[in-house]
C-alpha cells in the first residue's frame, strides 16, 4: 500500500459471485506494537490462502476500522478461520485488542465501480 | 457518533439475511467542504429510506473509506438508488469527488460479534 498508489487500496477482484467477510472493530487503547505486528502478520497470511481474492481495509484516528476480505468459496473461508495461527491471534484481538467488533459472511452478487471515467 | 460512545459506530442490525451494499472509495482531493455537505446530506437521507438497516463507515487521513450501508431486501436498495437527489449527488460524487469506486451488492448470510467478553 503506498500513498502515492491509491489503487493499491483497492481489491482487484474476478466478476461475482464470490465471497465477502466483513470486519468492524474499534480498537481498545491497549497494546498498540503487539496489534500492528499482529495485523501484519495476518495481512502476510491472508494473502497465502488458497481462495483468498483480496482485501481493503482502514482505520481511522477514533480506532474504529472496516475490513472486507473476498474469497472464492465458503471452504475457503471456513480454512482460513481454522488455521491455526490466525486462530490463536483471532483470540488475543478479542480478548484484548477490540473493544468491539462484528463479522458478517456475504455472497457478493454483483459489482460495479473503477477509476474516475470508467464508471458506468 | 461519538468518539465518547464506541458502540454507536456499529450497526444494530436483526438476524441474517440481510443485503449488504459495500463502497469502497477514494476521495479526490478535490471540494472538501462540498463532499462534506453531501456526505451529511445522504446520511440523513438513507436512515429515512424504507428498509435501511444501518450503516458503518469509515475513512482514514489519507482519503480512503469504506462504508457498509443494510438494507432488508433488493427492493429497498433499488429505491435508494433511483432516490432523485441520492441520483443527483451520486453523480456528482462519480464526476469530482472520488478518484475511485467501487460497490458491491451482497447477501449477508450470517454475523456475530459484539462488545468484548460477549464474543463466542
Amino acid at each position: 500500500m503506498s500513498a502515492h498508489d491509491p489503487s493499491a487500496r483497492f481489491a482487484d477482484l474476478p466478476p461475482p459471485p464470490y465471497f465477502a467477510v466483513i470486519f468492524s472493530s474499534q480498537r481498545s487503547a491497549e497494546d498498540e506494537a503487539g496489534y500492528a505486528r499482529a495485523a501484519d502478520r495476518m495481512v502476510e497470511l491472508v494473502r497465502q490462502q488458497p481462495g483468498f481474492l483480496g482485501m481493503e481495509s482502514v482505520r481511522d484516528g477514533e480506532g474504529f476500522g472496516i475490513t472486507v476480505a473476498y474469497f472464492d468459496s465458503e471452504q475457503s473461508i471456513r480454512a482460513w478461520r481454522e488455521h491455526a495461527e490466525h486462530a490463536a491471534v483471532r483470540d488475543l484481538g478479542h480478548r484484548r485488542w477490540y473493544r468491539r467488533f462484528e463479522q458478517r459472511v456475504a455472497i457478493v452478487q454483483r459489482a460495479y465501480g473503477g477509476p474516475r471515467g470508467a464508471a458506468p
